[in-house]
C-alpha cells in the first residue's frame, strides 16, 4: 500500500472510531470532556496497541493530523447531537464495523511492512481493529462487542483472510482493500440484521 | 524544569496516587497484597503509557526509588487505616486531584522536552494525569472518574492549557507549576463540592 | 536460565494461560473467535506487558511459535469441550495457578537478564503473573482474581521471594524453578482450599 493510501485510509479509520467513541458516550451520559477522552481512546487505542507491538513510533505522536481528526470527528458528534440532528439507532454498529474493517487492513499491512509473518499480521490486523473498542466498552462497563455472539472477532478475520487471499494474487490494491471491507462488513451487518452465529462451544441442550 | 524539579514532583505525585489505590482498596475490602498491586497500578499507570508511547525508557525501571516511595506510601497508609486513625470520607477524591495536577504537569513537560507539538503534549499531561486512576477504577468495577460528570478531564485540561499559557510567557518555573495546580485542584474540588458541571449533551427535558 | 529453558517454560505457561482464557469463555458463554481472542490475551497479555517495560521486543512477535501454541492449546480446549469430556470445576483455577508460578520465573529472569535490581525484577515477575489473568477477569467482567481475598498476588510474590532466595544461594537452576512454583501453586491452592486469608485492613468487628 503507497503511504498516502495508508494515511487517508488510516485517517477515515480514526475518524469512525472517534464518532463511535462518542456515540457511546452519549448512550452512558458523559459529560464534559469525559466524552473527548472516550473518543480519543476509541479511535486510537487499537493503533496504538500495534505500534507499540511493533516497536514502532506511536503513529498520532509521529503526525499529529490523527489527533486533530479525532477531535474534530467527536466535536462534529457532539454539535450534530445538540442540534435536531437525529442518529439512528444502528448508527454505532454501523460506524464501528466500517472502523473495524479499514482498521484491520491497515493492522495487517503494517505488520508485514515490518516483516512479520502473515499469521502475526493477521494477529496484528484484528488486535488493530478491535482494542480500540474493546477499551471504550470496558471503560463503559459494556459486554465488550468482541465477547457478544455476533461475528465480531470472526468478520475481522475473514476480512483479514480476504485481504491476504487478494494480496497474495497480486491484485491491485484498491480491490484487495474493498473485498477486505466488504467482506467485514457484510459479515458484521448481516449477523446484527439475521443474528448469525458460529457456535463455539455445545451446550447441553444449547 | 530542571530535571531535580521533575523527580521531586514525580516522586509527590506517585505518592498521591500510591494512596489513593490504597484508600479505593479498603473501600473495595481488598485483602492480601492485591492492596499493593492496586496501588501501583495506580501511581506507575499513568505515566507508564506516557513513556511508552514516547518511547521513553518506563520511568520507574529506569529508577527504582518510585517503586520504593508507591510501595511506602501504600504501607504507610495501610498502618495508619489499621490504627486508629479516621481518613475523612473525602481523603480519596482530595488525594486524587493533587495527583491529577502534578501529573498532568509532568507529562506535558516531558512531551515537550521530547519535541512534540502542544497539543500532542497537553493530550499526553492529561493521559499520565487520568490514566493511572483510570484503570483502578477498571479493575475496581467502578464508574471511571472520568467518565462521570464533575470536571475530571476537565479541570486536567484547564490545568493544562493554563501551564501552557504561563510557560509562553516565560514565567518562572515555580508559578506555571503553581497555576496549573491550583487551576486543576480548584475546579475538580469546586466540581465536586458545588456539583459544577459542562453538559455538553442536550438531552431532552435534560 | 538458558535460552532453551526459558524458551520452554515460556510455551508451556502461554499454554496454560491459553486454556484458562478457553474456560473462561465457556463459562461467560463467549462466542466464535471471541474464544479465541480472549484465549490469546490471557496467555500473551503478561509477558506482552514486561517486554514493553523492558522496551524488549515483544516475544511473541519475535518468535511466531508463541502464537501457534496459543491458538492450538485453545482449539484442543474447545474441542474437548465440546466433546464429551467434562472439566472438573476447579480446572481454572489450578491452570491459572500453574501459569502465575510459571510467568513468575520467567518474568524475574527476563528482568534480571536486563539488568534491573531485584525488587524491580520481582514487580515485574508479578507483573508477567498476574496481567493475563487481570486482562481477561476485566474483559468478562469478573471481580479480578487479584483483588480477591485469596493470596493470589502474595501467592505470586513468595514464589518470587523464593527464587530470589535460592538464585542467590547457587541453586542449580531446575531446583529454583522447581521450589518457586511449587512455593506458588502450593500457597494459592492451599488459600482455596483452606481458605487461607492475610487480612491487610482491620476492620470494627471484622
Amino acid at each position: 500500500m503507497s503511504d498516502e493510501w495508508f494515511h487517508v485510509l488510516n485517517l477515515i479509520g480514526v475518524a469512525f472510531f472517534s464518532v463511535s467513541g462518542t456515540l457511546m458516550a452519549f448512550e452512558k451520559d458523559v459529560d464534559g470532556f469525559g466524552v473527548v477522552v472516550l473518543a480519543s481512546i476509541t479511535a486510537v487505542g487499537g493503533g496504538t496497541l500495534r505500534d507499540v507491538l511493533l516497536d514502532q513510533p506511536v503513529f498520532w505522536i509521529a503526525q499529529a493530523d490523527y489527533l486533530y481528526i479525532t477531535y474534530a470527528a467527536s466535536i462534529v458528534t457532539i454539535i450534530l447531537q445538540r442540534t435536531s440532528w437525529e442518529f439512528p439507532s444502528y448508527t454505532l454498529n454501523v460506524v464501528d464495523a466500517f472502523g473495524l474493517g479499514l482498521f484491520n487492513i491497515i493492522g495487517i499491512e503494517k505488520s508485514l511492512i515490518n516483516e512479520t509473518g502473515m499469521v502475526i499480521a493477521i494477529t496484528l490486523g484484528t488486535t488493530t481493529g478491535i482494542f480500540g473498542g474493546l477499551i471504550r466498552d470496558v471503560i463503559c462497563r459494556e459486554i465488550p462487542m468482541v465477547m457478544r455472539g455476533d461475528l465480531y472477532a470472526t468478520a475481522c478475520l475473514s476480512g483479514g483472510l480476504m485481504y491476504a487471499g487478494l494480496f497474495y494474487l497480486s491484485v491491485p490494491y484498491i480491490f484487495c482493500i474493498l473485498g477486505s471491507l466488504a467482506t467485514t462488513i457484510f459479515l458484521r451487518m448481516g449477523a446484527l440484521h439475521w443474528n448469525w452465529e458460529v457456535p463455539i462451544f455445545k451446550r447441553p441442550g444449547g
